[in-house]
């Protein structure tokens, strides 16, 4: 069964607008008395049937309203080093099917890629249009949260100050990701430091270590690309809780 | 230092020829004197000088020669459905950098892309490609072997009598992927089994539980994308492991 963001929630009933109402009308075709899925974020999902379709808007009455036990337990944040186009958009699709909380796009000294101004915001309704079609792809009922492109200095204001932080490092040899892991809590966030394509500096792996307590960690001894690392930290980290099976 | 696969080792020296020395002589525009990586698949790595540069090859002084301590302890195959071009590149390239012993691209019922005869053994050259220029991107010293595309009732030639078969499917509700691991031994080769992009024929999934003994597994109750079941349980087996940090 098709699945629909919710536009406006009522009491047994909700509508479809813009975007969402597009892709119903013109792309799926969609006609009166055809049943559909609706979520609107709060973790519910609502099975519906189209009662009217309008110019402006589909109305669709509830007929069952469930709570999926679709999203990970544990809260995972990947804030990730900006990479080139194709690469950070796949890292956002991959990381939303996963189940990652939400993503920070992380301005860094060593990034090829530079975003500024209206041109960052162009970029991150993009990835989140990405992130909600994946999350539709894979069930989810609460889509990830696309995060402003951020500095350093910011991170801290983005999520509680109960998130512990983790930045997996080259240089580091000794500390693995799983007996870190060990020593954290499920129940609060977690959030995954994410170099770009030439790997952080060692300047911000000092800061984010003292100014965010992050903990540097090994994934291994094979040199692994910025987005192998993202997507590969985060599905370790996610099965160490068991919410990947 | 530059990475390059050996064409020939002799004592105390190593050629470089064809694709290798053009990639050396035209591309990175080395020269006699400098210094390089050279690997054998044979798990072993040799720092060398270039010596002389010719038509037909490069030869170069061994200096030094290691053992690194860089490949997964545990052999883990991939056995994946045939899914359009560029997701089984995106699967054997960060496949190889995650540490997967090889890959078979496996024909499969649902199956959209058909790969037969030349066109076949053309694409797995290709292929093959990707996983070497990814083998030295990671700095492996044995790149995973590219099987012929293959039907189901290859697979059991393919690979040792004692390797282990795991098959993620969608309707294995209670057996998780850890669960499973736990019985399975890191010392045999463990072979994962991958849907196409429509995902595996029920039937399909029976005759791999009862010829290939495969045990069934749940990845979580999000629905994943072919490539990233494929990347996620690898990243999973391997980290289970100890392989990946």
């Amino acid at each position: 069964m098709h699945r629909f963001k919710i536009s406006e929630l009522g009491r047994n009933v909700f509508w479809l607008k813009g975007p969402e109402r597009e892709h119903l009308v013109r792309v799926l075709r969609l006609a009166v008395g055809d049943q559909i899925i609706g979520f609107d974020n709060s973790g519910a999902e609502y099975k519906a049937v189209i009662n009217k379709i309008e110019d402006q808007s589909v109305t669709c009455g509830i007929m069952e309203q469930d709570y999926p036990e679709v999203e990970a337990r544990t809260q995972v944040y990947l804030a990730a080093g900006l990479s080139k186009g194709e690469k950070m958009e796949w890292v956002i699709q991959k990381g939303t099917e996963l189940g990652m909380a939400g993503l920070i796009p992380l301005r860094t000294k060593r990034a090829v890629m530079k975003l500024e101004g209206s041109k960052a915001k162009d970029r991150v309704e993009r990835w989140q249009k990405i992130s909600s079609e994946a999350s539709k792809q894979s069930h989810r009922v609460r889509e990830p949260k696309l995060f402003p492109v951020s500095d350093w200095k910011e991170l801290k204001t983005l999520l509680p100050s109960t998130t512990q932080w983790l930045i997996p490092y080259e240089s580091e040899k000794t500390k693995t990701l799983q007996s870190v892991l060990r020593n954290f809590s499920p129940q609060e966030p977690i959030a995954l430091l994410i170099g770009p394509e030439g790997g952080f500096d060692e300047s911000e792996v000092l800061w984010a270590q003292e100014n965010l307590q992050a903990q540097s960690v090994s994934l291994g001894p094979r040199i692994l690309r910025a987005e192998t690392a993202a997507i590969a930290t985060l599905t370790l980290v996610l099965g160490h809780y068991g919410d990947l099976g």
